[in-house]
């Protein structure tokens, strides 16, 4: 599977299939499945987190690293899906609808090199 | 856009132009992207923080919840995508990899119906 | 050490020399301190993830989680005790003059056995 | 209230009487507590999102952050002494013993100046 090719779809069918086959949806609760990506997303900043914000531009490149930080990225992305899945959501139009929001927010022309804070 | 019809390259592509016309890479190295992404993840997990699990379920039933889940459920994707970007990382590619390390780790007949902990 | 004879300041004393012994201050940045929390939270977190609200009061029962418990909830304190000694921030001010500020926001007679949300 | 006549204890007792007087106590199962104090951290980092780790060391200087950024950590602070008194666990007699844990792990003189990752 590659980005290129491939539907959100596809990936969150993936990850209902690999739930669906060990019944854990009574244990996916939407709060259960938050506090999990919140779990996940902590495993992922441990990557950088004695390293400073230049400095964690390199740590992909350990290929170590690399796998730990592929690993954790799909963790994330799995609970996100999980979620969509459980919530009735289609991310591909949330993600549409808040760029859209986020472009209303902060235009371009105004904060170009701007920090967004 | 809709999950059926939308890959995650076009996905990333919409992120990634985003950052482009603001400009904003230089303040996106993967520590703060990362450091984003869990503060994105507390603000979906405040929708769920006072009720119960079975509760959670319908939370999503209220509309002005669910918008405001979708928007975060948005952010967190926006976070995720941005850091495949400036990390180089095929995500299609890194879950798919992850659900065959899973899959090893909770054999399907062993974990059916049990807890993943 | 116990809570009843124990202030603040001891405690803070306790991580300001385990920190200086090390000369762990030139990592210690506010911003990698507050990481460091996060980190620390979701750790705890994952004690209660794939239990009920009310199933999570009997995890301190068992002995092993209790262990596991009082662990995160020191390191934890650790990380914030280290960010006030960071910043010179009075904790025991700041927790006071936030309990005034929840008082006026949440009057007791209104919010009596109703959620805080 | 100052950190340096304040034990713990006292602090302990001013977030068990505000919880009391507000007859919270059902829904602060350890489960939502853990969830709450991840949420209160997450709102603490955004003080730090996009100043890099040098930088992050002045925020403190201006006094809007600096009173945010104080009432953030007594949110913390609120969240772990309830998540104690909820579960009766002391956190000095916790905090003096994983500092014992660490100092063990991280030998003063092996460690001096290095990260501890």
């Amino acid at each position: 599977m590659a980005d290129s090719v491939t539907t959100v779809a596809q990936l969150r069918e993936l990850v209902r299939t690999f739930v669906a086959e060990r019944a854990w949806e009574p244990f996916h609760s939407p709060k259960n499945l938050a506090m999990g990506l919140a779990i996940e997303t902590a495993e992922l900043m441990e990557h950088f987190l004695w390293v400073d914000c230049e400095q964690s531009r390199d740590v992909g490149n350990s290929p170590d690293h690399r796998e730990g930080i592929a690993d954790e990225l799909a963790d994330v992305a799995c609970h996100l899906l999980n979620l969509c899945n459980s919530m009735g959501i289609d991310l591909s139009d949330a993600l549409a609808a808040k760029m859209i929001k986020n472009a209303r927010k902060y235009p371009a022309e105004k904060y170009r090199g701007k920090f967004e804070a």
